[in-house]
């Protein structure tokens, strides 16, 4: 007997006919013996059709009745799949984020997991029955519903996997694991069996979409075994999906053989650069004191050598949904940054590369500058970590650039 | 200042720019001072859609899993109206009803509201801002979401007012008040300033499809002054819609001089015939017994007088959505019974005259019979109480059966 969470997104969700195959997947677990909370998503559409009605509402509608209207998605699928299940002879009932509760942080709309109480959820699981959990709402402490963001619901499963001490997490999906790049751009791109958490918060962050970043974030803190797997093929076999463990669980050899696990590539970023920036110490500060002062995120910078006249150019990336926001802020800040004109371009696209074996290869970055720089790609701005190299290039060469790469790393799969 | 429970309907919540209508008279009662809570229901449609997909999932489906679903499209239109309440300028905040609470029966999906706590709701009232209710939903004593069953709003609206001693309870809907009779088949229908509790009570039963029955006889128990008005014309002044209240405020004048207030009709019956049933004690017994515990509510009950060879015929009329299943429970016990065959009708309808008047007034049965008369309408079942009298008639006949009786009555307003 083994607990597990079973976590359905919302194509997984979307009507009846799939929240039926959804139930069988779930009643298969419970007949091996096992005990089972599922965590669900909203029908595919159905968030989007709410988080509409909000922003038609009013532009800044108040983020504690936004969480009250866009809860129910989710709120409606675990009332339906409690009911199939109970149709298909399993015996089951929803818990909502009140009633359990998943407390969570006052960040309406943003809210982070704080507690989940497993009192009643350990008492319907020991008697048999299926706990079926909304994802992506909770309580807050001012008592009233919240949401966790979009896609918080991998982050539901992983806290509700966490409290309840369950063995694993099974992530059902639209995708049948985690490639070593999109199977759309290098057709032999391959299933990986195993990946690190930390390997999967670089992908995830990167634009690899399986998983939300905060989920694997979660799984790694608190040790809980994800497994990603498609609700649509397969049967939930134990050889299916990619599981995402610690380093510990990764072989040395497999690890080692392995130099880079992914590539990934992400078209959310846009470039700024500010033009002729006086090179003063402090210069910079007024940069990006003021973006991180409005909660911009900025990713990659990259700051010229100063001309002669003693300025300098500062190039960075932003999200490009925050490019509008931060070309305004910057405006503001025009006269303290000192800089003579501002420059943005949303055509660039970043590709990384990532793998825990990079932490003990030299060269990895220097393959990807030759690779990328043998078919005349023009590399325009750079960061690493200790498991990840990226690149930021015009987007035009994105599917050629994953390519090139894929093949420099070794990764594409053997020719059938 | 007056404190006042605002209810709207599904028409009126159909979309944002009809809950900004909404929001714009709420905004008017709280500009004159008012002390304000909304009942809200779901937007029009959407409460079908989620018993679809609740029927699609199981026939038998699980009333608590039912609720959780249902219960959402009132959750949703509350959280919307807030903020639409707020981006005119209106403080306003939904409590659901776990929230409150609103603590109800454990009857899920036809429960009843037992109290209401109204600590929370008093505070924000006091602060000067809305509270926006979800109607239809409250919760149940073992903790979880339940629903009052289709048409619960009404109910939840009258129940927030008696707990909040609201000086009024106004109802918006999608017609401007209760009229004598359906003014789509008598144009000449005159709308009615005032009627008493129990007239609207026979009414509401009888088809008038103002009011849910229950909310009136809620209203009539707790004395809650209840105001029917259109949500999209008139300016919601004081002047208009109908008033329901109790007999004391209609003066004896008024009530004098109205016989019949107004003349119903309800197609949703079903005549059931059973021939030769054996007319000895408890026969009749052994027919309504059955259809009792099944819940089936008998209306009208005709028993021919004996045959000669000491048999009857026995007819009375069900709701024609239960027609099935009573025909079903009979079959069951026609041995028991005795009867030779069962016959049955849908093509029936019930038309009432319906006035406290009446009380006081001999011949107000016997001048419908002659006026159905004259024009050969043929009564197939009579039933009558205080304030009303009921006829089945054919169902072909029941415009003219209207149209003659409000002329009959003196109903019919002076021609412009």
């Amino acid at each position: 007997m083994a607990r597990i969470v079973m976590k359905f997104g919302g194509t997984s969700m979307a009507g009846i006919e799939r929240i039926r195959t959804v139930a069988a997947r779930v009643k298969t677990e419970v007949d091996a013996g096992h005990q089972v909370a599922v965590v669900v998503s909203a029908m595919a559409g159905e968030t989007d059709r709410l988080v509409g009605f909000c922003r038609e509402a009013a532009p800044l509608y108040d983020p504690r009745e936004y969480d009250v209207v866009v809860a129910s998605g989710e709120q409606v699928t675990s009332g339906l799949l409690a009911i199939v299940l109970q149709a298909a002879g399993v015996p089951a009932r929803s818990f909502l984020g009140w009633q359990l509760p998943i407390a969570t942080s006052d960040a309406h709309a943003s809210a982070r997991i704080l507690s989940i109480d497993t009192g009643s959820l350990d008492a319907v699981l020991a008697s048999g029955a299926v706990a079926v959990i909304p994802g992506f709402q909770g309580m807050a402490a001012d008592g009233r519903v919240s949401t966790l963001g979009r896609g918080g619901s991998d982050t539901s499963a992983v806290a509700v996997a966490a409290a309840m001490k369950a063995d694993r997490c099974d992530i059902y999906t639209d995708v049948d694991g985690v490639y070593t790049t999109d199977p759309r751009i290098v057709p032999r791109a391959r299933k990986l069996k195993r990946v690190t958490y930390e390997e999967m918060l670089e992908l995830a962050s990167v634009g690899a979409k399986v998983l939300q970043t905060r989920s694997v974030g979660l799984a790694m803190k608190e040790g809980v075994r994800v497994r990603v797997l498609s609700s649509f093929t397969g049967d939930g076999g134990a050889d299916q999906g990619t599981l995402i463990v610690g380093d510990a669980e990764i072989e040395e050899t497999e690890m080692e053989e392995q130099l880079i696990t992914g590539i990934a590539h992400d078209r959310n970023e846009a470039k700024v650069t500010l033009a002729d920036v006086p090179d003063r110490p402090g210069a910079v500060a007024h940069i990006f004191g003021p973006l991180a002062a409005a909660s911009i995120n900025v990713d990659m910078i990259v700051q010229n050598v100063a001309h002669t006249g003693g300025s300098t150019d500062v190039t960075f990336t932003v999200p490009a949904a925050e490019l509008a926001r931060a070309l305004d802020v910057l405006e503001g800040e025009r006269e303290r940054i000192g800089f003579s004109r501002m420059l943005h371009d949303t055509k660039v696209v970043k590709i990384s590369v990532v793998g825990v074996g990079m932490r003990s290869h030299a060269g990895v970055a220097s393959t990807m500058f030759k690779a990328l720089a043998d078919r005349g790609i023009n590399i325009q701005a750079i960061t690493t970590s200790e498991i990840k190299v990226s690149v930021l290039i015009e987007e035009d060469y994105t599917e050629l650039a994953v390519r090139v790469l894929h093949t420099a790393y070794g990764l594409d799969a053997p020719v059938a």
